[in-house]
C-alpha cells in the first residue's frame, strides 16, 4: 500500500480559524483520500468542527495547545509568545520532525516566515527565503516569487529566487529548462535598480543548464504569461500580487453592478453564465490560494487569511503535490545540479 | 473672448507617431474646440495627416523638424541627439517659452522625464519629479504616484510625492483635504522599507493642513479606493500599474474566448451587450492614458507609447484640464501654503 501524504495543519491560522480550517481539510480529503492530518490548536473548537465531517476526523489526529499566534503579532512577538507552543510553530515542527510532509497555515505572513525560518533553518546555500506561487497567466501558469517573505535584496539574492523558482517551475510543470525573467519597469538593459541588472548579468553570464533566462519582464508580462519564472524582491512581488487581485476584484464588481442595472442584460447574462461562471473561477482568489515558502528544510505553505473554506482546500492541494511529488527533494537535486547551488558573488 | 488653450505636440512621439497624434488631436478638438495646437515634427508627414482634418489644420501651427527621439534611446542618447532641435524637446520648450500651456508626448519615458527635468527644471522644493495618474478605482478616482519617473527614494522624496499629489487630487477632485496614503505590502506600522515607515512617522508628525495622511495602503487598496491618493516611489508604482493593466487584459481576453466558445453565451453577450461596452470602456487603458509629470516649472504630459487616436485624444484631454484650470499654478499654491514646500530632513 502506498504511503498516505501526511499535512500538519495550523488549525488557529487566518481570520477565522478551524471553522475554515477544518471544512478545507475535509473538501481537501474527498479529493485526495490518501492524505493523513496533524491538527494543531484548540482540542475543544477543532473537535467540534470535526463532529460534522466523520471522515476527516478518521483520518486525523489532533494535537492540542493553547497558544495560537494572532493575525496582529509582528514576527518578534510571534517567536517570543510562540515559540515550541502555539499552533503555527507545531504544524511547522511537525515537518522538521519528519512526522508531516509538509505544513500549512493561514497565519500572519510575517510570523509564519519567522517561525519557519526558526525550526526549519535555511537550505545551505540560501540567505533569505521567498513565497512563491503559481500564477496563471493568458499562456498557461507561471511560477512567480517572492510575493513577500523578503524584502529587498541583492543580485545574489535575485539569482538565488531564479534557481529556486525554475526548480520549482520544472517540477510542477514538468520542463527541462523553464524560462526566467527578472522583473522591471522596462525591457531595456539599462532599466531598474542596479541589483537587477547585476542580476541580469550573472544569470547571463552562468548560463545555468536548468534555467532559461530571457530577459526583463514588466509588469504586464506577468499576466501575459512572458516567463515561465517571474523574479523579484519581495516588496515588488507583493505589490504586484496585491493590484493584480485587487483588479481583478474591481473587475467582477463593476460587472457585476453593470448586469443588475438592466434587466436584458440580465437576461443576457443567464444565457451567457457559463462564462462568466468560468471566469469568476479563474478570477476567484480562493482557487489559487497557497504560495510555497521556498528555501528551507522543509515545505510550509502560506494561505491567504482571509481564505474561504474552499480556499484553504487549494492551499492544502498545493502542500499534498508538493509531498505527493515530492517536490522539496527535486528541487533540492536541481539546486545542487550543479554542485554549488547559488554562486559566491564575485570579489 | 476667453483665450484659447494652447497644447504643443510632440507629433513623433510614440509607436505610430504622427498617423496617431494628428488624429487624436482632431478628437480631442471636437470635445474642446477652444484649443490651439503647436505641432512638432516632421512637416510632411504631420501635413499628410493634417490634409483629413481641416478644422484641426486651421487650428494648427506646424513647426518642422527632422529629430524625433526614439523608443529605444536611452535619456542620455536622446538628451545629446535630441536636445534642443527634437520634436519632443521643441514640444516642452515651447512650455518653458509660454508659447503653450502643456506639451504631449507619447515618447519613451526615460527620454521624456530626462528632457523636461533639463528643460524646465525642478521646482524650488522638489528634488526629483514623479509621474502621477488618475486611477479610476471602485469608490470613484485616485491619484496613484510615481509611475516610473523616479527609482527609488527617501522619505523626504516620498513627502514631497505625498504633497505634490495632494495638490493634484485637491484641485482635479476638488476636496479640501484628500486622503493620502502609502503603499506598502502591508497596513502595520512594522511592515516594508525603512523610508516608507520614516515617511509614515514624518506625515503624520507634521500633520498638513492640505493632506489627510490615513496610514499604509496595499496593492489591493489602490483599486478598493482606500486613498484619494496613494503614494509610492517610481518603480512599484510602475509595477502595480503595469500588473494592473495586464489583469485588465488578461480578464478581457479570457471573457472574450469564453463567450466565443458558446453559442448560447454569444447570445446572452449580445443581450447584456451594453454591461459588456461599459466594462471595455472602464478598462481601455486608452480611456485612462496620460500621466502628468509633476515636479517641474510646466506640466508635461506623458501618454502611453502603444495608444490609439482615442488614448493620444484622452491625454491631451489630461493636459487641456491642467491648463484650462490652471493646475500649475493651484498646485503650486498648494505646495506653498505653508511657506515651505517640503520640510528639510531632520539633521
Amino acid at each position: 500500500m502506498p504511503q498516505k501524504v501526511r499535512i500538519a495543519l495550523d488549525a488557529m491560522g487566518g481570520d477565522v480559524g478551524a471553522a475554515v480550517v477544518i471544512p478545507g481539510a475535509a473538501i481537501s480529503l474527498k479529493r485526495h483520500p490518501d492524505t493523513e492530518f496533524l491538527l494543531f490548536g484548540d482540542a475543544a473548537l477543532i473537535n467540534a468542527e470535526l463532529a460534522k465531517y466523520p471522515e476527516l476526523r478518521a483520518a486525523s489526529r489532533v494535537i492540542h495547545t493553547d497558544v495560537a499566534v494572532s493575525m496582529d503579532d509582528k514576527p518578534s512577538q510571534a517567536l517570543r509568545r510562540g515559540r515550541k507552543n502555539s499552533s503555527m510553530w507545531l504544524a511547522i515542527e511537525a515537518v522538521k520532525k519528519g512526522e508531516a510532509g509538509v505544513a500549512v497555515s493561514a497565519g500572519n505572513t510575517g510570523a509564519l516566515v519567522a517561525m519557519a525560518r526558526f525550526c526549519l533553518r535555511m537550505q545551505a546555500g540560501i540567505d533569505r527565503p521567498a513565497l512563491a506561487a503559481v500564477w496563471p497567466t493568458m499562456r498557461g501558469d507561471s511560477v512567480v516569487l517572492d510575493l513577500g517573505a523578503t524584502i529587498g535584496g541583492d543580485a545574489r539574492h535575485l539569482v538565488a529566487l531564479a534557481v529556486m523558482g525554475s526548480a520549482m517551475a520544472s517540477v510542477l510543470f514538468n520542463l527541462e529548462r523553464p524560462t526566467v525573467g527578472l522583473l522591471n519597469i522596462g525591457v531595456e538593459e539599462i532599466k531598474g535598480h542596479e541589483e537587477i541588472r547585476e542580476a541580469a548579468e550573472m544569470l547571463r553570464d552562468m548560463n545555468l543548464p536548468q534555467l532559461n533566462y530571457i530577459g526583463f519582464v514588466e509588469g504586464d508580462g506577468i499576466g501575459r504569461g512572458d516567463a515561465d519564472v517571474v523574479v523579484t524582491e519581495g516588496f515588488s512581488g507583493n505589490i504586484a500580487l496585491k493590484a493584480t487581485e485587487g483588479t481583478a476584484r474591481q473587475i467582477t464588481d463593476f460587472l457585476r453592478k453593470a448586469i443588475e442595472s438592466s434587466a436584458i442584460a440580465r437576461v443576457g447574462y443567464l444565457l451567457a453564465r457559463g462564462a462568466f461562471r468560468q471566469l469568476r473561477d479563474k478570477l476567484d482568489p480562493g482557487r489559487s490560494n497557497g504560495s510555497v515558502l521556498l528555501g528551507l528544510n522543509g515545505i510550509v505553505i502560506k494561505s491567504h487569511g482571509g481564505t474561504d473554506a474552499e480556499g484553504f482546500a487549494s492551499a492544502i492541494e498545493v502542500g499534498y503535490e508538493m509531498v505527493h511529488f515530492d517536490l522539496l527533494t527535486k528541487i533540492n537535486q536541481m539546486l545542487n545540479r550543479d554542485g554549488a547551488l547559488v554562486p559566491e558573488p564575485a570579489a
